[in-house]
């Protein structure tokens, strides 16, 4: 079966953004043992569209394509797809009332260019959009099916998951694979790589998988399409616990790959605790991860992002001299900080960052990537520095971010 | 003059990773004014990347093919690039004696798989790589130059900029595109395309575009390539300042594209301000955001993610009655807490946020979006409930900061 994917869009073929559409079908597609033969990208323009349609549509069996399903005179797709398969655009009464119902659930005021995206080819099946203005279709087209998706992630997602798939798997009745998967902290994707090293000799049925997702990296085996083989049952958890074996627990988020935030999460939920955060440096995105996670009200009491020393000494009663000793970038100040937090909060638990995420600020005692990170519990607290530098003020914040909630992870283990 | 992008690899085709070299390339392109026409993706599939040069060698002026360039068998681009064009490898000596410098340099030893990469076809000219061992090349192949570049960003990037951008803006003769953009909250881009129509018969010279970066929405605008043409210039201000007329000023986030984030940290460097935040339902996104802008320390002062009723009372004096009379979502507690956060950390302005980010904990009378922001300043403050249910709790979460900062923006014009 021969699938290809097509993204279209001004903004992709500009380089304004990266298109993940592609890869993320494609990593599903695999998951079902497919995989894809190419993908396509080009701009909001009629002319090349439609050449693109009809150059697949000689070869492949599956194509999905992404994009241009919007209200604006750039989104050109559903009409060209009526235009090369020689059918006509015709008004769908479901999805425009589905529409109107969609704006006034949101108390907006539908607008008339919207009433654009209730026209589909008069052969397409619509595919309901359960997330935006934008239904999806699909429909026959010389060799292959077309299926056309929006272009938003988030809706694509969800409209591919829900919808496409499975709709794809019944007509060609593919069959899941086994797949497993663990999340990594602190080890280099290269390190990462050579400690699998043999994996390949070992376990020559299955397929071995990375993904960083900054500063996380993503294990991930699975299985071929067919796996229903007694043989390949049995050698997969082998395999996965292998490959687990080749990391010290310290470095193991999560052998059931839970992000680093949801694992915090379920650690805490588990144990019944609760935790109360004193940011500086992460200026609020420890907090943010935290409380992404539904249900976060059950153990995240309170967060104080303390920038100024006013703060630092005022709300969570950092002792004046300790600052004025070390400085606010200083474990001595981190641990007055997790200390503070935690008891006006009265939390279980307090965690702290204080260092310097850049691009300034950083002097040669106390480099751009210094980072305190505070603990504290009943009786208890400590504080510890690392230097980690990823030359960016972002990632420095993920990174920092994420080693404080490693501290608390390892606590809870 | 047409350019295409091929990117090969089977960490790309699979979705391991996400191409981020073709839109690279393509952005740099756009600098210089030349739209790319058409990116290709395909896996390290012998057959499949044949087809593909050879197509494309029929249609294009410019191909920029990246990946496979490396020691392994399945890397193949010098061996097609031979056999398509009817040609052979030949070893060439400059580029096995500038790997072994490189390996001697690093002190590993260069294996034998590694001689493979010094191996071109007869007609091909070497790009040497500054960063790493595999070398560039560039041939002519039926109507075009195809340029192979490393698939690793990092030396692609190196030897793009460096030798292959130049070498094409020599050969020809490429000048620069004229471009603004402005961003936008709180309009559908359906309401924003239909605001613009017109402008397309009004400004046929210049390109508009689209961007959602939810839930920002981005307006850009664009001259052709050749920019000389005083016509042009001269209709371009007049462009962009009809483009922005057609919005009102509450929606305008930045006439110069900043984020939102980034325009209210501008505005308060500008006006001298301070800032405290208090978030509930936001949980540390909008502290997060502000502290993403460098310099951020000069205007944010301190931030409490008060999740509960006792962090509410305790550290943000909100009183106990309003709690138990209206709940912790609602206006009076909301503006209570942007008081209290402003005078806890003595900062100009207070700003907060109680609400229902999902997916859980809806009422039917206060449904999962419900948003309080509550804004203060010294002697007065406010608050106001909003209605915003974006199906998706970090969506929501996003919508709501922006609201948020969105309130404090108008407030500083």
């Amino acid at each position: 079966m021969i699938v290809e994917i097509v993204s279209t869009g001004d903004e992709l073929i500009t380089g304004s953004i990266v298109d993940t559409n592609a890869s993320y079908i494609a990593s599903k597609f695999l998951e079902t043992g497919i995989l894809v033969k190419r993908f396509s990208l080009v701009g909001d323009d009629r002319k090349e569209i439609q050449i693109v349609l009809k150059e697949i549509s000689t070869r492949a069996d599956i194509v999905i394509v992404t994009g241009g399903l919007g209200p604006t005179k750039d989104d050109l797709t559903a009409e060209i797809a009526a235009m090369v398969s020689n059918d006509k655009l015709i008004l769908s009464k479901e999805a425009l009332s589905d529409m109107e119902a969609f704006f006034k659930q949101k108390n907006f005021k539908m607008s008339e260019t919207n009433k654009k995206q209730a026209y589909f080819p008069s052969k397409a099946v619509i595919l309901k959009n359960a997330c935006g203005t934008a239904p999806g279709f699909y429909m026959n087209y010389g060799k292959s099916i077309f299926y056309f998706l929006p272009g938003v992630p988030f809706e694509m997602k969800e409209m591919f998951k829900k919808r496409v798939l499975p709709d794809i798997c019944g007509k060609f009745e593919v069959s899941q694979r086994l797949k497993s998967k663990f999340t990594l902290f602190g080890v280099p994707e290269s390190k990462a790589a050579q400690n699998l090293e043999g994996f390949e000799e070992k376990f020559p049925m299955l397929q071995l998988g990375f993904r960083a997702a900054f500063p996380i990296i993503e294990i991930k085996l699975s299985s071929p399409a067919i796996s229903d083989d007694v043989k390949v049952r049995e050698s997969f958890s082998k395999a996965h616990n292998w490959a687990l074996s080749k990391f010290v627990a310290a470095n193991v988020v999560s052998d059931k790959g839970l992000s680093m935030e949801e694992e915090v999460a379920r650690l805490l939920i588990e144990k019944q605790k609760t935790i109360a955060v004193a940011e500086s440096c992460t200026g609020g995105l420890i907090s943010s991860l935290l409380t992404d996670v539904p249900g976060s009200s059950a153990y995240f009491l309170f967060s104080a992002i303390t920038y100024s020393n006013e703060a630092k000494i005022n709300i969570l009663n950092v002792n004046q001299s300790t600052i004025i000793k070390h400085g606010a970038v200083h474990q001595n100040t981190a641990e007055e900080m997790a200390k503070g937090v935690m008891e006006k909060a009265g939390a279980d638990f307090g965690i702290s960052t204080s260092g310097i995420a850049g691009p300034t600020g950083g002097t040669d005692e106390k480099p751009v990537g210094t980072i305190c990170i505070g603990f504290a519990k009943k009786g208890y607290s400590t504080a510890k520095t690392y230097c980690l530098n990823f030359n960016d003020r972002t990632r420095n914040k993920k990174v920092f971010a994420a080693t404080c909630l490693n501290t608390l992870r390892k606590e809870l283990l």
